[in-house]
């Protein structure tokens, strides 16, 4: 949840910003994975990025009894003088529920104004917190007056060294802890109690660089004027649902960051050469595309990099098991309202890529808190992938979720699919029966589609057969593109006790199960079109056998077309680039396996 | 078109204010009455809007011919001494192409800087356009130096006057048209020529508020520094699609503002007192609301005003007809695959409200750009009602569409219905032939609904018969609502070869087509249910006839639930609401209607 908040935070400190910065971030493992990926394919030039590992530290602070909602990362703002490398003087310390309303630049000016012996800027509390008046018996932690708030602080870290910092705060903190038992606002507390002993070591800063929203706050008194405002914190645990007289101007400066488009802050600063930007190589190859190319928009689409944000929601990975089989799949928001029904059917794990922009990534957010059944589920991961450009990045996206799923097997399906409500359990069955750990194959489910919206689920193979008797159910595109099923064989099936295996023809496309570490979906193929086939042919080329299993099913639901696909369907220039892409890929084939890819060549001329 | 870049011009103005606002427009009736729409709706605190009316202003310079792309609207700048109020002292004058990254205050307050002579503040250009050496016998006119770019002008309206400008710009344009002809860049040829001649006027003006980013321009060498920038003008034909080594960062910040919510801006500004401003009744109305009432959403919902963009895209009304129809009706983002299809099946006028953040809105009208048969319409008025708040507002939408009907009648239809090829002719032709004009008479066009995704459209009602026999279609909710159409009697219709009339019943919610000044819709039902229901009732408490057309149908598609329809389907709250609701709409009925309304009210409680 800390990833998501800041993210937020970093918006704001971007949009503002005219210099390079680093930021220097004290995360968990989880975190780290997340913002690893989010800030490399954020790209934002002259932007540098540090990783301290948050559990080597809990152990320096663990020891403090502490009643705080943050928990113990609160508590290890007192360790960075020493976590933090020794070549690092200053730093600007945020709590994650901070937004920028200027630049982070003029704040970090302050650190001139440093008297020889202060070490430490601070913004006086705007609670009543430490005047202990609270209520009867409120006996908070000693403070000067009213105390400091540790959202925003300015650290001298290198005097701070040089005063031995660890040693002052530990023998404060345990002083204290002999009557306090333990802390109530974690750091905050050991820091006023320091700064009660040693007062000249704070450096009082501006009551604007840290306006606190607390429900019981003078900050209105802080705040005279808009123009005064320069940063704001959310420190209550309601965060936007605080009472606050202006709390509507303050939580429009914050919404303004959390659904502003990120793609934007991917900006070059002016006069600041800070060598070639992250973005550098894909901006000239951007460049160097020709725009008359029929395959302009697919180039471009490929080429972009695309910000990620893995597992958006809280997900716990399931306990390895040597059989078990993620789902995996991708949507945008029109396909949303799958999400639920998807639960139901597949009570195993899922690793979902979804494509949208920042402020439906909110909404996103939104719908899942919400929904019952989304909410009790933790081993379902939601990989954001940032919209940019103007085709679906369908195949970047199918990367992405499958690099994400945590189990041996992956079942690669669409999200227009529902499996049968057996279909998790028969799968890991399948995969120990048919020992796939030591045979090369991929399993196929076979699929088929209703064109009714309120269909009764068939629970069995029987039931299934009698709505395709009854024309319920087709198979899948059996008015459209038969072909791209075919080798399934349903006929077969129809009959089949045990797998069998199928031969590939040209077009092929089933939903597969197969190892994890299965070839990745060549991102050339964007918006629609052939995206899955040359999967499908690559498995066939790497020489993966198809196994059709008798019990397995899979059924897509209608929905109208997206409007991508209608904006190409109609389009010449669409089909002679899905040509030349088709070529292209042909081409690399042949390259990577040799004359045995002649027989796609072939395959695909005799069409 | 203008209308939407004044908005973005005014977005970044108003994000980056702390002061109290004044514009001042001048446009045309269409341009007029979008904005006075717009800013009426938008409600954002200390803001002042006054309108002037360009084509009475036309006549003061259609005398001066003209090449350049914004025709006779850039030379009204020259009038503004005159025709804005003589009270008004200084005016900031701004092209719409132009986009704020700074506070317009520090604009302003450089009118202190002015000497006792000097009456225009202008940025020197940034092309090489007046310097003359662009191509062989490039001759532009007149001009100091590089001359001045009026993209942004402080004008000293009380000196101006002083100084009898009028007759200054007018004398000079005379004497320069002798050889020059017609004016190469409107305006900015006649300051530069009254400029050159009196060069005392002028206040030069930092480069930095007014970048100017044309193809071949000097922009580079005035933001040396990002901080210095604080205007940026878009002043070529090009717009975002110039060629300029930064633009990537200018469209940034540019698309920054176009996508931005409108909504965030409504905040009110600290230390300044300037009256109740415009929201605060629904602002005291929401604080009033009770949190535990089970309506609590709803009434929030309902007492939202939402601002309104009216004809977001390039609208001609009908010419009057008196027998002429408007189809009626509203969608969202993910309805927007239905409007080329509707367009194809009603030929005539439309007036659709359209429920869409500032993101979806650029997003539709790229999709109604790209779309050659939305583009090919100039009879369908696109109407953008911004998204705000937890519910669908569907009555306030299909209010707001009616309201913007230009026909005498309109026909209440939703976005999932496809007419019959021929209801637009035939509707206009019973009209006539029923005399509605001189009798109260609701048409009703019957509703069928198909489960299946590929239909082959009835072309009559012999073939819609017997797809209805043939199972493919169904009468409107058949399966699951049977009584909102049961009154149609569809058993008669089979058989009618002429209109028959039917008596209203309970829950009875068919499509109409009554003339336009028919009532309202209820707003208080918003997200689902009874929205129409209460709305026919009405038109049955008014004494409307509903006479059921024998040639008429329209056929409902199928899609998929929609998000907002699951969120509350399955709530008991929501239906607990809604019975709450009818109770209101009930009381408010005997209200109005006294005991004529009674049989409401009986034949709700017998269901």
């Amino acid at each position: 949840n800390s990833s998501r908040d800041v993210v937020t935070l970093v918006k704001s400190i971007l949009f503002h910003r005219k210099n390079p910065l680093h930021f220097h971030l004290v995360t968990d493992g989880v975190a780290r994975n997340i913002l690893e990926t989010l800030f490399h394919t954020w790209m934002v030039p002259s932007v540098f990025i540090s990783f301290y590992d948050a559990d080597e530290l809990k152990p320096e602070v663990a020891w403090i009894p502490n009643k705080h909602y943050s928990g113990i990362y609160g508590l290890l703002k007192l360790t960075l003088p020493r976590a933090l490398p020794p070549t690092l003087a200053r730093v600007i310390v945020l709590d994650t529920d901070i937004t920028f309303a200027s630049d982070i630049a003029d704040l970090w000016a302050v650190f001139a104004r440093f008297s020889d012996k202060q070490v430490i800027g601070l913004v006086e509390n705007q609670s009543d917190w430490y005047l202990g008046n609270l209520w009867k018996n409120h006996r908070p932690w000693p403070a000067l007056g009213r105390g400091f708030n540790t959202g925003v602080i300015l650290l001298h870290l290198e005097r701070l060294r040089q005063v031995r910092w660890e040693q002052m705060w530990r023998l404060t903190a345990e002083q204290e802890l002999l009557t306090m038992l333990a802390t109530s606002l974690a750091d905050q507390d050991i820091f006023n109690a320091v700064i009660k002993q040693y007062p000249w070591l704070v450096y009082p800063l501006l009551c604007s660089w840290n306006v606190q929203l607390s429900d019981h706050t003078r900050a209105e008194q802080c705040y005279s004027e808009v123009s005064d405002l320069k940063v704001i914190h959310w420190n209550s645990p309601k965060k936007l649902g605080v009472k606050n007289k202006h709390v509507e101007f303050f939580r429009n400066l914050y919404l303004t960051f959390l659904e502003y488009d990120g793609n934007l802050l991917r900006r070059e600063l002016f006069g600041c050469i800070s060598g070639p930007s992250p973005g550098e190589k894909t901006r000239q190859a951007l460049v160097e595309l020709e725009e008359d190319d029929a395959c302009y928009e697919f180039r471009q689409q490929k080429l972009t990099v695309h910000r990620v944000h893995l597992t958006f929601l809280p997900y716990e990975p399931p306990a390895p098991h040597p059989h078990d089989v993620t789902l995996v799949a991708q949507l945008s928001m029109d396909r949303l309202q799958m999400l639920e029904a998807l639960c139901r059917h597949w009570p195993g794990p899922m690793s979902l890529a979804l494509y949208l922009s920042d402020a439906e990534a909110q909404q996103f957010l939104h719908f899942a808190q919400a929904s019952e059944v989304l909410s009790a589920r933790r081993d379902v991961a939601y990989h954001i992938v940032y919209r940019e450009g103007p085709l679906y990045p369908v195949n970047l996206l199918r990367n992405v979720a499958l690099g994400q799923a945590h189990t041996p097997y992956v079942f690669l399906s669409d999200i227009d699919f529902l499996p049968a409500y057996s279909l998790y359990d028969y799968l890991r069955t399948s995969i120990k029966e048919l020992s796939l750990a030591t045979r090369k194959a991929a399993l196929v489910v076979p699929a088929f589609e209703t064109l009714r919206y309120r269909l009764s689920f068939p629970t069995s193979k029987t039931e299934l057969l009698s709505l395709l008797d009854a024309g319920s159910l087709y198979t899948f595109r059996y008015h459209v593109w038969p072909r791209g099923h075919e080798p399934t064989d349903y006929a077969r099936w129809r009959e089949a006790q045990a797998p069998y295996r199928v031969e590939w023809a040209a077009d092929y496309e089933p939903y597969v199960v197969v190892p994890r570490d299965c070839p990745r979906y060549d991102p050339r193929f964007v918006g629609f079109g052939w995206n899955k086939v040359a999967h499908i042919m690559e498995l066939d080329a790497q020489e993966y056998e198809f196994l059709v299993l008798p019990e397995a099913f899979a059924i897509h639901l209608p929905h109208a077309p997206s409007l991508d696909i209608s904006r190409f369907r109609s389009s010449p220039t669409y089909r002679l680039c899905l040509r030349t892409l088709k070529d292209e890929f042909h081409q690399d084939l042949s390259r990577r396996y040799g004359s045995a890819a002649l027989k796609y060549l072939t395959a695909q001329r005799q069409l």
